[in-house]
């Protein structure tokens, strides 16, 4: 049944009607709404609306398309639509510490997530990651160093290209992008930040929260800005620590809770549920 | 702005266009939709609805309630639209524990819940309840007795009429409904399960979890049906345990999960949130 | 059987054997041990215990008191041992919004907190708290102003003194407390922090946190010193929101975490659950 | 440090002084005690503690050991003492649904679970789990089939003494074990229930809490016993589902807290925290 689904999501000002022109073109061409949320921001004044519906006629989802192109020429509106059973390319970053990229290859493997794994990417060679059953997946090592930074951005760039990677997951990956290469991946690129935001910024973020005594210590997945721990917020959590935990507890937990953070991020992401809004985002979760 | 803004909410078969027909009819009369959320539920074939929107021209909503009801028949609605600054009437019924009681006033008093309440029941007199200032709302003692039942529901009935109640809610109030009157309530009259369904019914559940050993208890906030614990569930939630909890201390920690799980369930009544499918509920949370 | 229910607790340098000298005074004594928790801070290097202990023989607890006082002589203990049966006075500082009075008078109505209200203090006048039934609870009005800061804080340190005060609250007391005043109340007086420390500070928190777009706000109850937002944090909790929620209904979540972290805080202080370690705190819940 | 750390921990009649006792033995030999936790069940009158100490001295926890014997004897205790460098055995079974399997296959490489994995035994062939790294794990098929049930559970009974498994873990292992078996691994055998017990019990149960319409799922850990669904609860934990939730988004909203909450209980009993009480368990958590 999931052939014939699509989602449809976009943003467009304000404007009154474009709830109705959207749904409107989506019925006449035969197709059926099965969900759909819708939001404005009265700050921004921006509108925002997710629509999963069912093509019923063959070429309905088709001919479809130039109606809504015409109906978002004329209210302003950012938008996309694919079938459901179209999954992006995903490419997945990952360092020394790999639970980020293990949760998000186990749940692309049993489904949960609909992607395709377009690359693995890493500082650390694909023996680090020999019990991750990588032998189906494309791998590429682009060692650190001094002078290698400029080198591997610029083979992250073409292997991007190359693989018509759609989304770049930063999945604890411990080099910091460049802000042309951030710049260059707004809004398709998702970073999970070790900390609840705007709490403990930078490095050791649980060891700041050992010291200061909180009682809770959380994740943060973010799309990737200039400003690494600035950009918008897609997925936050928390998980309760007692004066027992060490910082190593700290780090254990993290791990626990930056892994189900991104994997919820990186899902929102896939299923369009996500839209940007400024500095801000608009989640339609599930 | 409160003023002009206004509620639409229905469920209607799943006949493709409604979600276009309504939204159009909006827009059509000047009416700007602000937020909303729709649901189609698949294998009750059942379509669910919520809308908010703001009456942009003098006389909007008065001409769109004509026009969505010829929409409403066409695609066999049952709908509801109100002014958000309409409050409805509210019912509280309650007995010797009184934190829900205490709870709901509270909310009512800071604005929060969008109500007026429209009496104070319970089985206990009025000095029962001095501590929660109740001078400024009606209040009526229906003492319990052996021979009291069938006269304290129809006074119960008569009041409802009388004080143009839309809502009833059962905050621990511990006199069983006859069938009769928990078949007239359906759908306006909310009932709070010291527990978590389905897990331990009918009475002392929390000492039916303790001998249990259960990690969590819970509350649940239902619609009265005849069978007590088993009609539409609206709202759960659950807070954490240990050994060292005694069955006072599941109790303490009882109350506080059912103040809140009940609020919230008035809460989504209250602003058009919760839609009946079957024995289940769609609630559009905010 | 709370009557001879007794609590014990104490902070130590960590020196091998307190736990040992201090459990075994109490068995000499003919006391039974019901429920302990140690804990060593090894970065400290303080040790920490609670005991909760039944007396079995007269006067048990009275000849134990001179026992303790000696081992606590040895090991250099700060300690504090009481019948559970004695409550505190508490003395509660609250201003316009008191959702965070409400619910701790409420707590103290049902029995959930062992405490006697002092006073209740507040700059606005009592009939500004009319709805909470103060009629039997001694209040005390002290209005802010250009001048009236100093003149305030004196009659607050006497009223402290004169009702035999141990614990102040500040629920939601918004006049600032001047160092001088902080100071002395080290250690026995809470505040509740309205958002989630370390993150958004100083005044108009939930506007900040909605301006950055977090998808969960929360509270912190800490002890008050002299840089209001940085004392020892006793308790913790979050709530989710979402890009519905407006700024407004942020402040109404803002109230339901404020109120139940408050109260969690304040009856593990009332039941000797909190020890001060450095700038942090070993808080051993129930 | 971890070398010289050790667990004690135990479960003995509620006979006043056996707190003192035991921490009495403990620094008599000269081992200083870092964390404690104790408590008393009124109700089934037992005594239970864990205590984690360091041994300052060569040879301090050898002669300890004799000294707690003798204790133990006084006091009729059921007790325990290790090294917490010595890792436990354990035997992890696994059926189709391997993401419990794969979740603490993880948690043991990264050092978090303080364990040896002594066998994965499975009704699936060995190329089943291609994708979890197994080449350094021992693994045994043992095909289910009419008659094969006696035969897998002789072989099951040889492997466990063969291999000096201690804890044998059923990660969604599908194949019911016999009363027998299940009677001869009371308290060292842990299952994960695909359901918030007391609820939804035996097969279907997310499809059962769909029809319920319920708000909230769960999972539980509890040690097995011959009524599969009954024995001794470890620890549960729930996630929020609402009307947008299909019965697959619950089964996969179920591998998340199946998984953490099977680990969590888990990590428990390698770390000795979890004493058993009668029907129940008292877990010391971290």
């Amino acid at each position: 049944m999931t052939g014939n689904l699509h989602v449809l999501s976009f943003a467009a000002p304000n404007i009154p009607g474009v709830v109705a022109a959207v749904t409107g073109a989506v019925a006449e061409h035969g197709c059926d709404i099965l969900d759909s949320q819708h939001h404005d921001d009265l700050m921004t004044r921006r509108s925002f609306m997710r629509i999963l519906f069912r093509d019923e006629h063959p070429m309905g989802a088709g001919r479809l398309e130039a109606a809504l192109a015409a109906v978002a020429e004329r209210f302003r509106m950012d938008w996309t639509s694919r079938a459901c059973s179209e999954k992006r390319r995903v490419m997945l970053l990952a360092s020394r510490f790999d639970h980020c990229l293990a949760d998000l290859l186990y749940r692309w493997r049993t489904g949960e997530l609909p992607m395709e794994v377009s690359a693995v990417v890493s500082n650390h060679p694909r023996e680090a990651f020999r019990h991750l059953g990588l032998d189906d997946v494309a791998f590429r090592h682009l060692p650190a160093g001094a002078d290698a930074k400029a080198r591997n951005e610029a083979a992250l760039r073409r292997l991007i290209d190359d693989t018509n990677t759609e989304l770049v997951v930063l999945a604890r990956y411990m080099q910091v992008l460049s802000n042309e290469l951030a710049g260059e991946l707004a809004g398709r690129c998702i970073n999970i930040h070790h900390s609840f935001l705007p709490g403990f910024k930078g490095a050791k973020a649980y060891h700041q929260a050992f010291e200061r005594g909180v009682k809770l210590i959380g994740a943060t997945a973010h799309y990737v800005t200039a400003d690494l721990d600035e950009g918008p917020i897609i997925e936050q959590d928390v998980e309760r620590i007692s004066h027992r935990d060490t910082p190593d507890d700290l780090i254990r937990k993290g791990r626990d809770i930056e892994r189900r953070v991104l994997a919820r991020a990186v899902r929102y992401h896939l299923e369009d549920r996500v839209l940007l809004n400024g500095s801000k985002t608009v989640v339609f979760a599930g």
